[in-house]
């Protein structure tokens, strides 16, 4: 098995498949060595599983695992692109994630929300998966998703 | 005729002129093939064509006419940069939108309005204009735009 | 001495340390000449220096000092990450910045908030820092911080 579908494996992650798209767009595409996901959303067998703000209708760790779930969508949605699980391997280095957190007024731990992401992100995919990001808190976002949250990487040629 | 300039034609599209800085920056760079545009704003003639909250003043539809306009006014950029509209065939892929709609508390259909632009880019650019993107509710916008819209494409060599 | 850091002795420009990041993640990686740095905050000896809103809180020359010192610490980042001020120079291309500006309900002054940074990147770097650029109302930052600010830079091999 590869390093990371073991590792998937081993924390007993099931990838979903790619998420739909919500309107005329890809949900992965890469040019050039970069792949550009889509904004993900926490998806739970194409169901929406968190919604409203951070600091009002959900608490700090409720949004971290619906960082988390984005995360896991953009990996599924990577693998599917790249042919499976197993070229997962490919993935030389995520390079960045970019998260928008629906906040309630005042609300200013965007950073541990997102390390639901991050953290995952690292179990998953090891130093390859350390990454730079964007913790920004959201006013609006589609189906009132707690998070959404867009990721690049760099991929080796299949 | 180049495809992408007959395809502008048959639609009715005439491309305005590049767009005008609001600060000290470029409206477009390309580095090493990637090319960046900057956030562009429903412009008309140089003047904002539209302005106000989705769901509050504007109607989906008038957000998703004010994104396809923020996707004229980049594709106009984006000619400039490479020297006229003919030049379009240069882009090999539009590889993300990054939409930001100014939204009403609690709207949450920002992939409606953005498919404004989504749908715009893939009649003008075919199958290389099908891209990745991120729909996103926005707080505030310069000039109380109703949206802000950026692109990143890859292009072939002049 | 090089040309950056000749350009930063002459206006006087310290670099501080690199910043510490928030969380699970990294303050600067490349990518394949491409270097992205995470989301900076206007940070002075690693305390915030400014948070609230423009508009509300905050002055517009409040704010656009704001992005200025996320601009320094970007820079600070950068230049921790290529081994040092004078490692400046291989930076070939400024190539994006992207501004969230923490904004009152209807400012929508965000371009001369990120001319703070903007214009302070040109001045250190001269052509090669024009960029192209999004200027964004924020609802919400970490910590409550006025701006935060990613870039991305094109640099040559060391």
């Amino acid at each position: 098995m590869s390093g990371v579908k073991q590792r998937l494996a081993d924390m007993g992650v099931v990838l979903p498949p790619c998420p739909v798209p919500l309107g005329a767009y890809l949900p992965v595409l890469v040019a050039d060595g970069l792949l550009f996901t889509s904004g993900m959303l926490p998806l739970v067998d194409g169901q929406l599983a968190c919604t409203g703000r951070v600091g009002q209708e959900r608490t700090i760790e409720e949004g971290a695992e619906a960082a988390r779930l984005c995360a896991l969508n953009a990996v599924a949605a990577l693998a599917a692109h790249l042919g499976g699980v197993a070229e997962l391997d490919r993935v030389a280095r995520i390079v960045q994630v970019q998260g928008h957190i629906l906040s309630a007024p005042g609300f200013e731990d965007q950073p541990q929300v997102l390390n639901g992401a991050s953290e995952w992100l690292a179990a998953v995919f090891g130093e390859t998966g350390r990454h730079t990001r964007l913790a920004l808190g959201a006013f609006a976002l589609p189906k009132n998703a707690t998070v959404e949250l867009a990721l690049i990487a760099r991929v080796y040629p299949g």
